[in-house]
């Protein structure tokens, strides 16, 4: 965890995608991470190949510092970005060196610090109430505290562009006594998010040639261009671009990482991530939202699902013949589909992709194929999504599937649903007890089992696992991981959806399932008993072949 | 309906606000306005100043005819805007005054008629099959035909800028030939959405000088740049903005009317729209996401209800002093308010906020303040979140707080649960039925109610409202308008926790209230306690007051 600078990029240090999600986007209200959570969003940024991953402050959050604890203990193995720790300078009147604030940088490990310090002078009097000259100060000797230690140092300026324009030379003073302790970059920040692009090209422009230090952008959305000032800033001469995925963020958000960074390869040709690190943007954005636990927007740009939908009408003859001369790039440069020609070929070309990659020989298969398209279709117009669950998918695809001895392979169901019922008790003292009774055909048998549980779903499973134990005994192995809930509202006005998305563990292979349904405990039952079914499946297959 | 510019704005006829929500809007996925909707959206469009309304394609779309002829029928009487008309020019090796779809212009009685028309060489040669020549007399003799029949003629250059950088000389011929039989206002579409600002500024510029023409502007978000853009042409010289309401079109959508119209006014000093209209922007938003059917963005720059929301606990004494310090505008301005989230770094400047943003006296609750301070902390640990409630924050700090006759305020809930009990049957037919029964006291009496439902949470809703509507009457007005879950897996290596949050709404204000529980159908309930809980209070506060 010691790298300071990007890997593999084609420029290298010489340009940074910096991203802070974790830190900035998780300002956003209703954003919830937990430090596991922030584990698993740091891979998938270091995935799509960004150069800097803000972790989050470590000493302000009890769940920062253990987010950095953990990654320092070696559960975060970065391929490609260097760590960032973000902080602020030492308190007014304060020593760098015994500031706690400061000191918890350092304990973080993180061999990159961000530390954000106040640039316009009205803060600097009315909010942190002190001289700019202390300002100065606080700034030049953290940092210089920090570089001592062995850190590479950027410097946020929080609202720069507000405090360059009331006071110009108060603004620079800071960046200067920044760069002079040995900052490496200095991040003009747009906090309130008041700037349009013209304006924020011009500010830039003029502040690289009058200083001549490496500088850095940070947009907020408030005017609704933070993308296009970002990209502007760049175009400006800023060398340095901090966004956040989807754009999460306060308030209207932050630039979002996709959109700059797709419009900086496709637009301007800068390779800033790691070639073919641009057609994961798709997936790992959808999966970020999953985290987040934020239904991913159909209409954002390059990612969303309806980025490249046309809808049918005057020019769909021409757009199937030059699909070029209707999208402004080829959706697959960001791992996206074009939709509406996409039903019949792009749908087929998935299916047969993932079995691919599931290891299923499609040869001579067309049919199953077809049946399958139409299943998922039919199936997603319902609320279904097998984005996340491939091992639903997987089951669809087999049960479609003809053997050479027969006309389709079987996916045996390890056992038969009579009926089950769940009973959820508020008693009169306060207790909420859930007990759930199953009837089910295993084995030959016809078992009942009854069990109690946490809530409706727990007990539901406890009673399944004690039916088919005796049956099954391969179950014992099988856990449910994680849980997701998503209420689907837009279903064409009619009553809610719920989806279900389950995780499942035999110690060794992990694979998620889905269920929709109006009910919930429904919805998570029929998860359930596909992520079952899966394992049977292995189980089988490996014991007949 | 006679007007053909707008009428009453600062800037008269020099700069047009035109929006294209009910044709180029409606082209988004999910979208079906009636005729009906259409007059409703042309009312609020009007209300809040914009200069033109186009209301669609007459002859192209039954219920865009059936519009236009009830807008001239007298359906609609625009007090600002003029009507516009949207269609194609005539088709090739045809005559303008018999093309039918001309015709329908015409017979739309709009005044206002924009034409659209192909200036990419390659569209006109691989879409249209046609010569340049036969394009540009297209384009000149329906103009001509038009403008003679006494209507004023925009012409929407589609393609625009893909074309003029692959033959500026066809690019600009086409511009020429509208202009030269009449057309006022030559608008250059960025219709596959692949500009950047400071590039969309240079090409505008130089279509200026080069022509000296009237120009306007139309983009497409599909690089998250439609905003940026438009304002940068118009900084560039277009003195025309083509926009929809909240952003809607194809793809990632059109440049949001809101945020373009605020950023010209209230960054740019253009005043654009009638005086005092600005502040109409919130709620014109709003109400026409209502009659689109889709959700309103909170995160949408200055009318989102997240746009002036603050998180950071750290500024928020800070944000008490000086408000202008940390929002670009004052959200009053657009008629949106500041609103403080509380969350688990919230300290008792935040709560005091939202004390005074509730309308809560806390002068000399000093005592009451650091108490609830205290339990949101405590209940945040456990996995609650109050960023979103504030019906429940409310109830949690007039709980706390005291009366001038007491020691404390009581918040006496409408009713005491006994207990309820929750059956779902998935009955061996595969049909799922969801009943509760609960048992309540409420105005003296205990009663007992059992209802069905789609789900357990919607059993137990309609069970509750069986057993309290005889005794509370104003509960029938009481809606569950929405409802999110989330599990929260990582409660310190214990079971997962359940966290719902349930938004309310008796047809005047809406309130969402939290619950946080191990079953979720517990959590579920205790946030629909509150949402009653905080619908009572209002009403006794009313009684009693």
């Amino acid at each position: 965890m010691t790298r300071t600078s990007p890997a593999e990029t084609p420029l290298g240090d010489s340009f940074h995608v910096y991203d802070t999600t974790l830190r900035d986007g998780a300002q956003r209200e209703g954003i919830t991470y937990s430090a596991t959570d922030k584990l698993a969003v740091a891979r998938l940024l270091d995935s799509v190949g960004v150069g800097f991953i803000e972790g989050g402050w470590p000493g302000a959050l009890p769940k920062d510092t253990e987010f950095f604890a953990r990654a320092a203990a070696g559960e975060l193995q970065l391929r490609h970005a260097a760590l960032v720790a973000f902080g602020a300078t030492r308190r007014p009147g304060a020593k760098a060196e015994t500031d706690p604030q400061v000191r918890a940088l350092l304990d973080s490990q993180a061999p990159v610090i961000t530390l954000v310090a106040k640039s316009d002078r009205r803060h600097i009097e009315r909010a942190l109430r002190t001289s700019v000259e202390e300002a100065a100060a606080m700034v030049a000797d953290t940092v210089s505290f920090l570089t001592g230690q062995g850190r590479r140092v950027f410097l946020d300026a929080e609202h720069f562009f507000d405090g360059y324009a009331h006071d110009p030379d108060c603004a620079l003073r800071v960046l200067s006594a920044g760069v002079e302790a040995g900052a490496d970059v200095v991040v003009l920040c747009d906090t309130n998010g008041g700037q349009l692009p013209l304006g924020i090209a011009k500010t830039v422009a003029e502040v690289v040639e009058r200083t001549g230090f490496r500088v850095g952008i940070h947009c907020q959305d408030d005017t609704a261009c933070a993308v296009g000032n970002s990209v502007a800033a760049v175009q400006a001469g800023a060398t340095h671009v901090q966004c956040t995925a989807n754009g999460y963020g306060e308030r209207a958000g932050n630039a979002d990482l996709f959109a700059v960074v797709a419009n900086l390869v496709t637009k301007l040709d800068m390779p800033v991530l790691p070639t073919a690190a641009l057609s994961e943007l798709t997936r790992v954005s959808h999966a970020l939202a999953e985290i987040a636990n934020i239904a991913p927007d159909a209409h954002q740009a390059y990612v969303g699902t309806a980025a490249f939908a046309h809808k049918a009408g005057l020019h769909a003859s021409a757009i199937k013949v030059d699909p070029d001369l209707y999208n402004h790039i080829d959706p697959a440069t960001v791992g996206n589909g074009m939709r509406v020609l996409v039903t019949e070929m792009a749908g087929r070309a998935s299916i047969e992709l993932k079995g691919k990659e599931l290891g299923l020989d499609l040869a001579g298969q067309g049919e199953a194929v077809t049946r399958t398209v139409r299943k998922v279709k039919e199936l997603e117009a319902r609320g279904w999504s097998f984005e996340a669950a491939d091992a639903s998918l997987e089951l669809l695809l087999r049960g479609e599937m003809s053997t050479p001895d027969g006309p389709q392979e079987t996916v045996s169901p390890p056992f038969v649903l009579d009926s089950y019922r769940v009973v959820l008790d508020h008693r009169p003292d306060g207790v909420v007890i859930s007990e759930a009774t199953v009837k089910v055909h295993v084995g030959g048998e016809r078992v009942i089992a009854t069990a109690e549980g946490n809530g409706p779903v727990h007990a539901l499973d406890a009673a399944l696992r004690k039916a088919l134990l005796p049956h099954l005994p391969w179950l014992a192995s099988v856990q449910l991981i994680d849980y997701k809930v998503r209420i689907l509202t837009e279903q064409h006005g009619t009553d809610a959806v719920t989806r279900v998305l389950v995780e499942s563990s035999d110690g060794q292979a992990e694979w998620t399932t889905v269920g929709v349904h109006g009910n919930i405990v429904e919805a998570s039952w029929l998860a359930l008993c596909d992520a079952l079914a899966h394992k049977a499946m292995r189980v089988e297959t490996l014991t007949t072949h």
